[in-house]
């Protein structure tokens, strides 16, 4: 005999697929909507289906926007000399919250990581050399994370951006080292903005 | 200029009204679903739905069940001379894995807790004390959460229950299985003296 409801135990097992959510944490979400009125559990539900259904790469920068061209590549305002390369869409979001930042960006979708399997051809690399290639960009800021992975991926991109004309920076080593970029505290981030170095 | 998306905004502030979920969570679980399957975001999405459109509460003992009356109430084969009274869903869950009880539930909804303004009209005791009035009842088994809300909750009940006939108890305090006995606190551990048995 089943002692639980198929849709409780549906939705727990559904929020147990989600990272860092263990069964015991996808079961006190999944009661606490139980006893939340019914407007917060489908307002959750419509804001997932539409994060799917309402949002797009951009196809310049591959960061997350409601449309392409996204908001920062569209805005003339923007200094259009420099790009800071970043590996995921959050990373975007801290830098713009410094507001020190007036270049644009490239999301690169992950960093190179042998172990995973994750290779150049897996990042939007080959887009960032053509758009090296066809716009006149005086400087590239390699914001990757700040491990392993992130390093690597600096490396090699410094490599292939080098011969192509533009200064290479790396945000400064304000960052603690093995950390997250989308973690830092936004004057940590500041900091490592302004003592940008040539690689 | 909005530098998010609008869906992804949406998504975060929905993720981060869940408890235990600040918005550094919040932004991780969107980035995630942002690049997992559409299915699966929209399973997610489902079973939130469902959650609230499938699920009922059971008129007789107040569990979530698919219909009234739940499983557990229409089951011929469970003893319905016993009554184990707890404050959540869940913790009739917890109860049903030990596989030990074999008797019917009551689910309060809450603990009485003056200071989060919960009082005993917002629990199911009125309800609780119908059944016992209409029902043969020979035992009421109180297990409420051992905390000062679950204690009061089991006291004032047992002052309302005795003079209806039926046996009151309560689940037993005392060292957790597998526990150390010199991590326990001095509340368990007087319990448990307290609560000594002959071997």
């Amino acid at each position: 005999m089943r002692t639980i409801a198929e849709p409780v135990a549906r939705l727990i097992d559904e929020f147990s697929r989600l990272p860092g959510i263990g069964p015991k944490t996808a079961s006190r979400l999944t009661f606490y909507l139980l006893r939340v009125p019914k407007e917060q559990a489908l307002a959750l539900a419509d804001a997932l289906r539409e994060l799917k259904e309402r949002t797009v790469f951009c196809s310049i920068c591959f960061n997350i926007a409601e449309a392409s061209p996204c908001p920062i590549c569209s805005d003339e305002s923007r200094d259009r000399s420099i790009i800071c390369v970043v590996e995921e869409p959050l990373d975007v979001l801290a830098i713009e919250r410094t507001r020190e930042y007036k270049g644009l960006y490239h999301v690169l979708h992950g960093a190179i990581s042998p172990v995973e399997g994750i290779g150049p051809d897996e990042l939007k690399i080959h887009e960032l050399l053509e758009r090296l290639k066809a716009e006149q960009v005086k400087e590239v800021l390699l914001a990757t994370n700040p491990n392993l992975e992130g390093e690597a991926t600096a490396m090699y991109l410094a490599r292939l951006i080098t011969p192509l004309g533009p200064r290479v920076t790396r945000l400064a080593r304000g960052l603690p080292v093995g950390g997250d970029l989308e973690y830092a505290d936004e004057v940590t981030l500041t900091r490592a903005l302004e003592g940008r170095r040539e690689m």
